[in-house]
């Protein structure tokens, strides 16, 4: 059997990234960990942050994995070089391919960013991109509602379009041409942003979704046999407290059903 | 000096019961903790949150304080008979006053609550309003959009209004008369959340705020001295973490400004 993929966050919203990486390596295992427990991070010092992805990465090494994805925007921009420096296997976060991928999408250099208030308040995207292209200008808004928008499933419709509009506004006013969804719960909404981003700029919009860029990324570093093995791989979640409505919320972030059953509660 | 009150809460939203408290009994002074560093504590074990509540107390103790509020709702369920065993002083919670009134302002004995999935999960109110009086039916129903609608300060206009006409609607259907606003954070919408649910309902409701609810209870355990102080109480800010936003946001709760410069950063 080959070693799985191990991938943490600090709770659900990285199941969109696990996602992306089923999609694009549908035959490899993956080794889920949702830190539910201590979620969010956003609101914690980096020194606690960079203490829970060690143990987060700690608890996945035992899975013997062969490649370590951070699907957490607050942890992949705080800890991600110690992490790589600590651990003998490949680590990748969400926020360089995301900035990469908005760095190739503009064309005009002006790209906006959507994430959580801590995300933009910690000027992650925009130094990833602009370490990409110094050249270019980069615009960051909070959206915080997406979150619970997320979580509940209420994508589309009314409110996730007005909430969309407030959010947009913004990055509008300085006409952006690439907006980088620069959270995970985001993408569950990126077909409302997407219609709402067009329709206020009046030209369309590329929505870089970080979940498909790291997918992408992951992709390029895997040795991955010439003829695909047809067996799909496996996909095992932990997380370290068992919220009520987490499975149905985890379905929505997954794409399809996940069960109480198939979910184990941890100790971290 | 008179000794202050102290009251502590996961976050910012137990600033609406300390402005409730300082409406009710202005002279009196307020020492203010808000563990921000890990709210919410909604998403944490009962254990946890009982060693963060100790935590909070012991802090705010050494005030010299002459009795306790604990402004949360997730502390007021698991906490606050722990605390009234290890502490000296009257230690009074927002659940119990919150349940109280909403038995006295029924008249059909159909009461609904709004609060965290948490609180919601947890039946606390269920069993304080029982706990008054067995033969109340009691509808529950979480919120999860009001919390960052409170926080961003959007609390009129189409976004809170359709978000309350989705939340109020299971309650509507059971036609209570009576919604006990059971998140710290709700008061602030409870001006839409009473139209919509009147409009909803064809018929008023009584909205009942808890953090009135917990100062007017705490006014009655008070040894109010019978020619009221007419200077105005102190009110001291401590926060465990100070996330960018929370002047703005703190003021919106509060009712009033708060610089940074009003608020203090401790460890606990």
């Amino acid at each position: 059997m080959t070693k799985p993929i191990g991938i943490f966050d600090s709770g659900l919203g990285g199941l969109t990234v696990a996602r992306a990486i089923a999609g694009a390596v549908p035959a490899e295992n993956l080794v889920y960990l949702g830190d539910t427990a201590r979620v969010p991070y956003g609101t914690r010092s980096a020194k606690t942050v960079v203490r829970y992805a060690i143990a987060c990465a700690e608890r996945l090494l035992s899975f013997d994995i062969k490649l370590l994805v951070v699907a957490c925007n607050t942890a992949s921009g705080v800890a991600l070089g110690e992490l790589q420096d600590r651990l003998d296997i490949p680590v990748i976060g969400v926020i360089q391919p995301g900035a990469r991928a908005g760095v190739k999408a503009t064309r005009t250099g002006r790209i906006g960013i959507l994430a959580t208030a801590g995300t933009v308040a910690s000027g992650a995207y925009e130094r990833a991109i602009q370490a990409e292209n110094q050249a270019m200008n980069v615009f960051a808004r909070s959206a915080p509602l997406f979150v619970p928008l997320a979580e509940e499933g209420w994508v589309t419709g009314e409110v996730p379009r007005l909430a969309a509009r407030r959010y947009l506004q913004p990055l509008v006013e300085v006409d952006v041409d690439t907006i980088v969804l620069g959270c995970t719960h985001y993408p569950l909404l990126s077909e409302t942003i997407h219609e709402v981003a067009a329709e206020l700029l009046g030209h369309d919009v590329t929505i870089v979704d970080s979940a498909e860029a790291t997918a992408a990324a992951l992709t390029s570093m895997l040795d991955l046999p010439a003829t695909p093995d047809q067996t799909a791989g496996a996909l095992e979640i932990l997380v370290t407290d068992l919220p009520g409505q987490f499975g149905a919320a985890a379905s929505r972030f997954l794409g399809k059903a996940v069960g109480a059953l198939d979910i184990q509660v941890i100790d971290l």
